[in-house]
Formats: C-alpha cells, structure tokens, sequence
C-alpha cells in the first residue's frame, strides 16, 4: 500500500484536481463569489509580493521607472490598433453607467448611461499611448522606459485560480525608443530578466524562444517568451516580451523629431508577467503532500516549533525559540536576511508539521526539552523531507547555505524533469504517438516538449488542433542547420518547441 | 517689485492654480484622456512608492497581512447595507457586459450582457466581508487582519488631481474581532498608525478626532480621522479608520461560535488612506517656487549637478561626484540608506537647478572644478533656500543630520501655521467674521481651524451650509470641560474643529 499522502489526489491520480488541492492546502488562494474572480489569501499574497520586490528591483536595475494610468479605456481607443481590438474585444468588462438608482421593486438597476462605454483594460497599449503620443516630442524624450503594476480583465469562459482567471494582477512595461534596434535590443532584454527572475528566483528552467505568427501578441510584430515545463509535461508560458515595431505608434501617432529634424513614428516594446507565475510556481515544485517553496520566494523560510509538556517548560523552550529566532534572523540569504516565523499556537504536533509542510515552508525546525539541553534542534527540509539533529551553532551558521542548497536541488530536480521529458521527433507518426496521452483522462498525460523541425504553420495546425498540441515557441539557441519537416517532409531551418499547454 | 517665483501664479495670487501649477512643475501626475482619472508620473508614483514602503512595514508592524480581493462587486451585495448603498450608489462605476461586438457602422458595441451587473468596487467592505462570512466560524478564527492595496472608482462629477479623482489608489484595512472592545482598540490603533505616519513620515501635523454622525462613513457606528491644515487655511482629512460594530456582520452573517458555544456576530472596522495623501503632502510644504518634499518620503535625498566647462574637466568632475555619491549613499538616514543621484544632463546650470527645486528635491549639490580642487561641494537646503559652501568630510558626515533637520523644520513650519491660524470662537458674529473669507476668489482664505463648542450638528447645519464650512472632527484630546454652543448659547460638552475643507 503506498504511503497515505497529504494532498489527496496525488498527481498520478488526478493531476487538475491535486493542483487544486494544493492551493487549497496551502490556503493561497480562492474562488470569490465574483464570477472567475479570485480571492488571492494572505500565503499566496505574500508569496506575490516576494515576486514582485524581486522583479521590480530587476527593472529599476535596468533603468525603468514606476508610473500608473488609468483602470478605463474609451472604447474608441481600443479600435485604433486593429489586430489589437480583434484579439480583445471578446474578453471586455464594458462599463456603460456611473451610478444605481432604485428598480421600483426594492432593488437597484444601473442608471446614468456614459457617452462612450470605458473597456476595464485587459492590457494598456492604448491607454499608455495616449500618454507617450503627448510626452514625445523630440528624440531628447527617448527612450520612455516605464513599468506599471496593475489588475486587468480579460473576461475568460474557463477559469483556472492563478493560471487563467477574468481579474489577474501583473507588471506590464511599456516602452519607447527612437530606433527599431533600439527597441529590440530592448524586448530581449527584458526577455532576459524574466528568464533570470524564473531560473533563480522560481528554481524554474525556461526556454527562450519566439513565437510564431499565429501566437504573437495582437499587435505585436515579435513576441518572445518564457516556456516552463510542468510536472504533467505541459507547457507553461511563463512572461512574454513584444516587439511591437512601429504598429501602436502609428495608431496613437507616437511622433517625434529626430536629430536631423525629420519627424519619425517611433520604436514601442510591451513585456509582461502576472499572478499566473504563482501557477508556474505551484506546478513545477510541489508535491503529493502540498506546495514546496524555492527559499528565494518564500515568505518565512523557517518555522520553528516549540515543543514542550506545562507551563515550566513552555517558558524555557519559547524563550530558546526566541533567542535562535533573532540568530537566524540576522543571517543574510541570497540579499535578503533569513526569515524565521515561531508557531506556537496551540495544536497537535502532527497537525502543526502538516500545516507547514503544505504550505511548503522550506526548513522546520523542532525544539522540544532534550534539544534545550543539548543546545540544539531537529531540522527537516520540505524538499526532500531529510532531517537532522543539528547542534544550534551549525544550524546558524549553515541555515544560509541550507536554503542555497534547497533553490539549487528544486532548479536541478525540475531541469532534469525537463530533460527527460524533452524528444526530437521527425515523423508524424512518432508527433501523434508522443501527444496520443489523454489530457481527458485528468493523468499526466504521457507527453513532454517535442523538438521538431518544420516548414509552415498552417500546414502543421489541423494536426495541432485535432492533437490540442501548441507551437510553444522557436528557441533562441535553436539549431542553425537546417531538416525536414516532420509532416510534410519539405526542407526547412525552423525547429520548434511543440507541447501541450496551459 | 516681487522677486520672480518659479510657480506662477503664486499662492497667495490664486491658489488652487498655483497647485495645479506645482504638480505640473514637478511632472507628479495629469489629467488622462478618461473622465476624472490621473496618470501617475514616475516622480510622483515613486513618492507613493516611497508612502506604501512605510505604511506597509506599520501595517505589518501592528500584525497585519496583505491580500487580494476582486475588483468586481456584484450589485446585489451592495445592496445588503442600507446606508452604505445609499453613501456609494450615487458614484459607481458599473459593468454590463462582457464583450464587444461590430455595431454594423465600422464601429465597436458593448455585448454579452451580464445576468447582474457588476460594480467596480468604490471601497471593498461587501466583496472582503463575504470572503470573512466563510472564513470565520469560531473564535479561534479570529481576529483577522488583512490589508489590501487596491485601486478603487468613485465616479465624482467635479475632479481635481490627487485630491478628488474618479480612480484612486489606495489601502483598505478590513479586520473581524470577537468583541466590540477589541474592535475599537483596533480602529483607534490604526488611527494612530495613520497620525505617527502623518506626523514622523509626511511631516504634517495632525488632528485626530471622531466625525459627527452627518460626517461618518456610510454604514460605520463611529469614523474616526486625522484631519491636517493646508496653507490655505482649509482642512483636509487625511486617513480614516471606522469602528463599523457589527452592522456589516449582521448583513453579511459574518458569524462565530464563542468559547461558550454560542453564535455571535462579529465586530469588524475598516481604514484606508489613498493618493490623496500626495495632494495633502503638496499643500503642506510646497512654496511659491514648487514642490518640497520632506526627506523621509522623497525619492531623491539628494541631487548632485557637476559643472564643467570642456571634456577634460567633465571626466575628472564627474569621476569626483560619482565616488562622492558612493559615499553619501553609504550613510544611512531614519532606517533607510540616503538616496543620491547625478544629474549629467546636458542643459544650462539654472535650468537644471530651478528642475530639481521645482521636483522638491531636499538636497542639491553643485561640484564644479573650483569644489574639486577643495575637496569640497557647494550644498543648497531645498526648504529655507540656504547654501553654503562645504568640505567633502563635512557633507557625508552631515548629510543624514541635514536631512533630518529638514525633515523637523518642515514639520515645524507646518504646525507653527496651524497654531497661528487655530482659534477659539464662542458667537456666531465672530463665526461668520472667521469664514467671510473668499473660497471664490481663489485667493488665500482668511479662515482656518476654529474650535467651537456646539451642542448639535442638526442646528448649526444651515449655518455651515451657507458659509461652506464643515465640521472636521472631534477632537480626541479636546477639553473634557463643558461650555455654550456658539450658536444657540445651549449648555453642552462637545467642542469640534470647524474649517472649510478639501
């Protein structure tokens, strides 16, 4: 009989519904009476907010500024950009009245019409160029190198907590250069940050790529991203990167002189991760009993756990506790200091170690009388759920390289996963038998990421659709030679990165 | 003739221009394209940065925690409080549909209408008490103690930047207590919370005091607030905390079950401060020549402006203000490290200059080649406009107790106006004399704060109708004495703050 489990399914039983439960048994997040809304709780928040000082330190490094424009958008604005307005217009919150007033039936009904309905953004392009298009004059305004934290709405049928939900929180950059390579340069290098930000801070291996027409960013001329693999061996698109070229400028007249004094649309770029990369997080390191947290993110990486019989003892122990609490807590991880919580409440020691263990808290801590008069603690890792009697100097002056080792081990663990999991496949036969696993059934599915060569997107998505199998992205440091496609046989130098995807 | 000022016009011309002036001048924020709502600029969106930081760190200080809860109110919740439907009906934004289709004309129409619709929250007490309706079952579930920061729409027909605008940014504080005892002390430690921050952060003197029942939040049992002069004379609250006794329990069945087994309804409070706190900031210091910030929230400390001549000294001085900078930035100033930046660009000395006073930056330091050969730096104070000459040791060495001793003077100055203009006032003649001063003129009113006795709000209502003037707040230090209503001449023991306001 295998060994009873604190999520319940595991991931080989029922993958969708383990997810589930490990957010529930984590208690980050939940579904709110608003429908596809949810409710981000206080773990999962925290959890966000480690993100977000992170990342947003990584854009100030880079040189952007923080700004805020407004939740609206005039409708008429959204219309500007053609392929834009096509790709959101079925996902829009439509504001179209400023007050209530009484129904006559005891109830409310929306009254005061507004001229022009206001779009909730879904993605600020529009709104943001309207701001760039008054502020560039002349080529002394670039570059404009401007991030925002915001919520947005995109009205989705099927929502999913983290992954996929109509009110998501997230950073978008937008930017303005003077010259096309500028504003490359630019998109790539913000690439890049989401890259470094999901390999050391997530302990989640990306790959770099673009994407193909039919997934680019509506409005975009390149969209680059970062793909995931999760543990079901489905893609996961982690943050995406737009090289808009001169398509918003043009629509919203992003004008300006340059040093010649000719008058020029300018260069635009768009880059953006959300509440989603929680998902990312949850799917690529936890396990079948609850979420496990790379240190780098987590917001305690220690709990300790008084344990004692009375009173006389509690006040010995707690005190202990207290005093290797503010030692650890002046140790310095990565560059931040260790963060150590005491739990004290008043529950069963069996409970008490599976709260923290589903939460995925990365070190717990044990101290009980004997550890008391032996100066140390009893210390086990949620990642590989070893642990040791540790003396209270090594403890202190190893808990630093502890966590280090922890970031390490889940990087490598999900890098060998991806691996593993990751074929080159020539043949249509081989591309059917690889994605043949049945996302239906709700088991891991049997596929991965398939490397293969080919030669058109159109002629590839009738297979793609019949197979729910997506084009993930063509990596950046793909092959430079050249095959044949694995469909049509017919030469081509495009490999790509095929999966199933979230 | 009057010596130039770098705001035109100035306060005492025309006051409510002059701040639109000063916010223009320091590039803080603008009207956008959409009725009522600011874009945020990147200097004014870093002070708000630089307010979150601080709020945040008491908040969690006083051991709150921060979660997410959605944008999205469902009208039917709205309508579960009476009176806070009746506050907020007037001003909501709402969403009835969930898409846009072609109207048929080459244009866009909203489409998807919802089964109920939707409003953007004005403030979150409905959306977040369904959410502690579940949560909460015993009292071992409480207290709960979230924050959220979270923009909000109150759809307001006449708008002013930071002051009043449909969209604002905020934190909305939303505890459950088990007992009415805890709950109060909850809402008067937040109160305090807010003055502290007030007080040591924004360096703007405070009054805290309970609003009358005309006054309080729609659906609160008591509103408490902090209440500050501008220089105007005019009042501005700015932060509230509201004791709401179980009134939002009671609608929203936020229920427990006591240590003795029965069900009670819980007490709960709600405090929140917004952007607005920007426009109070600007009000407070800011002077004819512009903005001015107090240290503890600019986020800049410190500009350093090399001046050369030709290439050659532009290398040997700006080698000289980057290891300088290094310097100064090592020192630390409150619990933060001083925050400096180089100003390279290449515009004219007085252009440069007069950029940074008008920003409000504390501190502006000038090293040209005379300074470099002293080891020196010419060093201006943004607040009393003096400069003096200094030694490079002095200026590190000093820098954190230079911008503490603005951070003092400011205050200092500010409260030194609101004694001055703060008087006692026991007839209605010496009332109306008081607050004849002209809100329409657009010029410095004559008013300020006047402490009345009164003995009820309903009779001198008509009064602060007529002259415009409300009443702010009783104060919670006020005199425990009793006295004669100023108006009726009836025996009463409440004295309150009266003062035009914002």
């Amino acid at each position: 009989m295998a060994a009873k489990t604190a999520i319940s399914p595991t991931r080989a039983e029922d993958y969708p519904e383990w997810y589930q439960q490990v957010i529930k048994g984590a208690d980050l997040a939940e579904n709110s009476p608003v429908r596809g809304c949810m409710v981000i709780k206080p773990w999962g928040y925290a959890l966000w907010e480690n993100m977000q000082r992170a990342l947003d330190r990584m854009f100030k490094e880079t040189g952007h500024q923080n700004a805020y424009f407004p939740l609206f958008i005039p409708m008429s604005f959204l219309e500007k950009e053609a392929e834009h307005v096509e790709g959101f217009a079925k996902e829009c919150a439509v504001v179209t009245h400023h007050r209530l007033e009484p129904d006559g039936k005891g109830g409310l009904r929306p009254a005061g019409p507004l001229e022009e309905p206001l779009i909730v953004r879904p993605t600020s392009e529009t709104i943001i160029g309207a701001s760039y298009a008054k502020w560039v004059q002349s080529y002394r305004d670039l570059p404009i190198l401007i991030n925002q934290w915001a919520n947005v709405v995109r009205w989705e049928m099927r929502t999913r907590l983290f992954l996929r939900t109509a009110e998501f929180l997230w950073q978008e950059g937008h930017t303005v250069h003077a010259t096309a390579e500028e504003a490359m340069e630019e998109t790539r290098r913000m690439l890049d940050v989401y890259a470094d930000f999901a390999e050391n801070y997530m302990a989640m291996p990306v790959i770099k790529g673009e994407k193909t027409a039919g997934e680019r960013f509506p409005g975009a001329v390149n969209t680059y991203s970062i793909e995931a693999m999760m543990q079901d061996g489905k893609a996961l698109q982690a943050g995406t990167s737009h090289f808009l070229g001169q398509n918003f400028s043009k629509a919203q007249e992003i004008k300006f002189q340059d040093q010649n004094g000719e008058v020029a649309f300018a260069w635009t770029t768009s880059w953006g991760v959300s509440t989603r990369l929680v998902g990312a997080l949850i799917m690529s390191h936890s396990d079948d009993d609850g979420f496990v947290l790379p240190p780098r993110l987590a917001p305690t990486h220690a709990v300790i756990m008084p344990i004692y019989r009375d009173d006389a003892q509690r006040g010995e122990v707690l005190a202990y506790c207290q005093s290797l609490r503010k030692e650890l807590m002046a140790q310095t991880f990565g560059d931040e200091k260790v963060r150590v919580d005491i739990d004290d409440r008043d529950l069963r020691g069996g409970e008490k170690k599976w709260y923290h263990v589903k939460r995925g808290v990365p070190l717990r801590i044990e101290v009980g009388p004997k550890d008391l008069a032996a100066n140390g603690a009893f210390v086990a890792r949620r990642d590989t759920n070893q642990s040791q009697g540790m003396s209270r100097n090594e403890l202190v002056s190893n808990i630093a390289s502890m966590l280090a080792d922890i970031q390490k081990c889940l990087f490598d663990r999900a890098l060998k996963m991806r691996t593993e999991r990751t074929v080159e496949i020539q043949t249509e036969k081989e591309f059917r038998k690889y994605f043949a696993g049945g996302e239906e059934t709700g088991k891991l599915t049997s596929g991965g990421f398939a490397k293969c060569w080919f030669s058109s997107e159109a002629e590839v998505q009738p297979l793609l659709d019949e197979l729910k199998v997506t084009i993930r992205c063509i990596p950046l440091d793909g092959p430079k030679a050249s095959g044949k496609c694995f469909l049509t046989g017919k030469d081509t130098n495009t490999q790509a990165v095929f999966a199933k995807s979230y």
